[in-house]
């Protein structure tokens, strides 16, 4: 309720603000026996990290993770997992300005509006810098989907109007870091990154869209209505800032299908297992898992941090000002998200897969190395 | 986690399958001195009631709601509200080809995958007659929100490539029930019509898509991240059946729009509050509300029981089956969808109003009646 | 939070008042594959109806169960179980003259407080008669239990000072339900009976204990510290009126034994298994069961219903006033609240057990009937 | 249910193991305004620090408190407070021996029972070690009832045999502290110290008891029936390690009065409001604070680390072994668990509290310092 948790069984609790001490994030009900390292952590938080390249923020974080708990000899032991990353590159002074006169269309207004009060150095808590802790949950939750041969994806694609053609799930595994932009077709990704450049220069944003996927997820999973594996990932995507839009499989063309185009008759598989002729249903039927793969797109509105010249009012001194967002942003938020929405698709479907009872523990490796404290209860005894 | 509670400080909790004895729904932390009658009620699931036209299944349910509890002398207590709506005319004998052969795109084979079994007249519990619950609560909601001059309203604005220009607030209050389409553009709700039509008579079914709006919501409300007001509101619109979209504001259009187009500088309201010059951010900055009208749209995809012939497998017999869906089904979900959409939508809004203490319990008549029970305590004692 | 719901992932959510229409539970998260019948439940229901003797209150509540939802063919499918027992034998015209003028150590007084009016016939929500509803979802859960070889039992081992001498389980199991009084010892079931009736013939009432015991739950449930088996048992059994204390194991006695006491060492059991040598522990240690019994009691004040004269004040017409409470009344709880007490302890268990990963689904018998539509998910797909 | 939270509105998420790197807890939902520093919070840890006696374990920790998030300017802000309290004297080889050789009454086998694996060393996640982080949320809770002129407060009433007689608010406000038992009743202080004392020399612990007190709490609090005022400080109170018993008012003793004795009759108070003549019903009647004070004792078992010879089993090595729990261990629990109990007492109170909508954000300070950020909204807009 009071909005820093996601997930019931594995489940993230998050504090922190963009120029606060330290962003935090406590895992509850991670399994044990996971093999886990800060390393583990850091190659995710790495992938979202600031200063990457000419088109995200300078803002110059190592965004390095301490374990506090949870691990013994270097396994995951059940009990939750606290993880600290501090803010090391924090320049308050420059958003003093702007305490009692908001930006244009951030949460500065609307944060006052809630609390009467705000932590108002970088955006404070409505920073897109929380989502340092949702990658580095993100990062437990695929690696524990690792273990399950569940594989989730995702990468950008659109820019303004460019658009990139459909690309199959091992070329998004391919391409999608190979560029600055994550989109996981190079041409497109070179006209994107002129587009933006274009952008940039005169100091402005631009929105875009990012496609996700998941497969390898079990059928069965998601508890209609208000618990259905869309109703859960709409919660989950909608929480990324800047999120205007969710869609699943056909999205918004589904306007447009009749039944029978978008209807999928039943075969049976090799096993014999009845299987849909196709996956214009997006892996997901009535809210539940069908088994295939689970995809869609996500749009994100330009960055409203932005060098132009715009104007506000100050509720305290009544007057009306200039401002010029002077931080150090990005012109273009897609790239720096997908591994955001990877994270949240991976915790979406991890918090399903233990609801279902559907984890495989054997696959976690579960040796807890040089103490072998490892007990498992036979039966219940009378 | 069980999929049937919606809300958390007004909370619903349903139960009910398509053909089983009666659909019911508990409305926890109602608030009390709400002048509420079973009329209130069925005014609004009279809305959503099969039968109403030619373009909805012709089952013949009167829906009639019974309240069991939460009410004394015609005003509500702050008690729970139990109600039930019993289910009057199925007829699950024609579902029996199917109960071990899933009909294409529907959630027989994911409820059978979750459960191992499922309720399978009429759909059983993934059918849409669910959301007659959701009405019933909605109702309240409603009521509640119209004692704080807020006001819900939804219609349809696309069927097909059948497109409503936009219209304003005061012309869907007036003209979205004039029409069995619930379009409050009614030269296109014709359109819409003819469109329909054709598809019925091919046994065909089509998608389309519906515009909420919400006006009078107070600022600040919403927690983000994971609880903010677009994350909530996305899980609810979500969990309508078959919906595989949902924007606010700008939607999928916002890719290409830049940061200075979006962007709504501020100026002084007549009060000398700030208000943006706009409402592009459709009344949500930072994933709390800024006061401004919240507006957005979701898609319906085309509904999956279609009487054109189908093919399907039995899991059973592992025979393939050719199926024709003779149930009595709508050829298009957005009309009868407008009240469960203002339903989910007033649900969200009442529940973040008391999570942020902001309901106004003076707007409440309060007035119990004959016996006049109420006892407001004064100030703590030591 | 709005009271009316316990368990996670079995989970009942209630309404009711003593005289209102009716009284409702819907049980949500109930595994499928469980024969249930109405039947299942009204015996039960019997246990804890009013009217089994002359020291329960005359109502005459026939209490017969009705289930709306989530049953097929004789079988649970997973989907929630809607219940509705309504309320024949409700006469409020006796409870006017208290309106305004709370009745001693009732909840009249708290209940106007926090909502600023009530339900005052019989009490309303806040009377005991609310409990029919935890025993309709408990028998559900006790079923359950069963199929998993774990016992839940309890019995009155106090009234007023005439406690009975410690008794074993199977005594329990065989005597409890021999007498009105449901103590499994025969001769102080005698005297509390004699003791009883002097305090009923003065227009008195008395308080007591119950002693509780569970057999079969399997070692390793509980989440400490704040969902510790312990913990959410002491929340179940709080929850039931009129409790005063709650003691596990030895208890309040525990202030006077040393640590070499009540320590136990540990010895290998038959198995090669480690087991605690007794088990003063009652089941319980850091929070999480180990597999011994558990067992603790509870105890209950006098019902605050009592035909001798008392006074109070009206605070709507600011007299003072003296009152005879008049309406049909138990003169001590524990009797009735045995089979109340086992459900909650039945319930803590089973959410526990769901919790936990620890139901073996294949106990339930899971054949539902007729119709096979039994479909078990093979392993997922890619 | 991952055993790590408590509270609602105000909810604290906790991790650590008494020898892992930090221990940490996040308050959500802490209301903004409030003035707040690290020293307000240390102050509560010292009182609960190890190492203030002879009669506390040695281990040396400063337990000092690190804020994180959610200050602005002294202030909090509504957003999440991540507090850490590093593990400065861990001193984990000692517990080699135990690791598969479970200490008796410890939650050594439960715990490997539950996960497979433990954290071994000081006991781990199940060591009394984690209430430093309800010292730390509930110290924030304390200031901000006293804002609210609620106290809480508590003091150990027994230790073994020797009781202390019933003492005064006052008197524990003065005297609760003066000695290192804290006991408020200094002569009994004394002869508790002596006994204790006897039985460390002997390399044994013992059990006792703490009474608790809260003043000031405003009628109406408590969501009956599973929410109720009891039921949630029945589920904190045990959360409290080696609780065996939690009782409210007359306790146990209920069993024992007749209704009449314990009935208390209504008169108007000088504000002519209804007052319950006395207070037997510990300001709780029908699970709803009445605003009377509400009081309480818990049960502590004697501490299971004694340094006498025991005797355990390796479930690794199937071997019989002798231990003797060296560690630095406190003879007897209740004189450290009074802060604890204070914190979860004023948890407990301050989330009802929130919940009910009765905190008065005025008494908090909330002047925000140099940068007056304070924007409050007016009415809502439309």
């Amino acid at each position: 309720m009071n909005g820093n948790q996601f997930g019931r069984l594995f489940q993230m609790t998050t504090y922190g603000e963009s120029h606060g001490e330290a962003m935090g994030v406590t895992v509850s009900g991670c399994p044990a026996g996971l093999e886990l390292s800060e390393d583990d952590i850091q190659m995710e938080l790495d992938r979202r990290k600031p200063g990457q390249s000419m088109i995200t923020t300078s803002r110059g974080e190592p965004d390095a993770v301490k374990i506090n708990s949870g691990i013994q000899d270097g396994y995951t032991t059940g009990t939750p997992i606290g993880m600290v990353i501090e803010n090391k590159d924090a320049r308050s002074g420059k958003y003093e300005p702007y305490v009692t006169a908001p930006r244009p269309s951030h949460g500065d207004f609307t944060y006052s509006a809630k609390f009467g009060t705000r932590n108002w150095g970088g955006g404070g808590r409505s920073s897109a810098r929380e989502t340092v802790n949702w990658v580095a949950a993100g990062a437990i939750a695929k690696k524990i989907l690792d273990t399950q041969d569940i594989e989730v994806l995702a990468h950008v694609n659109q820019i303004d109007d460019i658009r990139a053609p459909p690309v199959s799930f091992e070329e998004i595994r391919e391409h999608a870091e190979d560029n600055e932009i994550r989109c996981a077709h190079p041409p497109t990704a070179d006209k994107m990154r002129e587009k933006i450049d274009t952008f940039q220069k005169e100091g402005e944003s631009i929105g875009g869209a990012i496609y996700f996927e998941a497969r390898g997820v079990p059928r069965g999973l998601g508890a209609p209505r208000f618990d259905s594996f869309p109703a859960r990932l709409g919660q989950a995507m909608f929480s990324v800032p800047a999120t205007t839009g969710v869609e699943y499989g056909l999205g918004q063309e589904a306007r447009e299908w009749t039944g029978s185009d978008r209807n999928e008759n039943w075969e049976f598989d090799a096993d014999g297992d009845p299987q849909p002729v196709g996956n214009t249903h997006a892996g997901l039927q009535g809210g539940i898992t069908t088994g295939e793969p689970i995809y869609g797109e996500a749009t994100w509105h330009a960055p409203t941090s932005i060098p132009k010249k715009q104007s506000t009012v100050d509720w305290e001194t009544g007057e009306e000002k200039e401002i010029q967002v002077v931080g150090r942003h990005d012109p273009v938020l897609p790239p720096r998200a997908v591994p955001v929405v990877e994270s949240m698709l991976s915790l979406t479907i991890l918090d399903f897969l233990l609801l279902g009872g559907r984890l495989n523990p054997d696959r976690l490796d579960g040796n807890p190395g040089e103490y072998d404290t490892e007990y498992h209860p036979s039966s219940p005894r009378n």
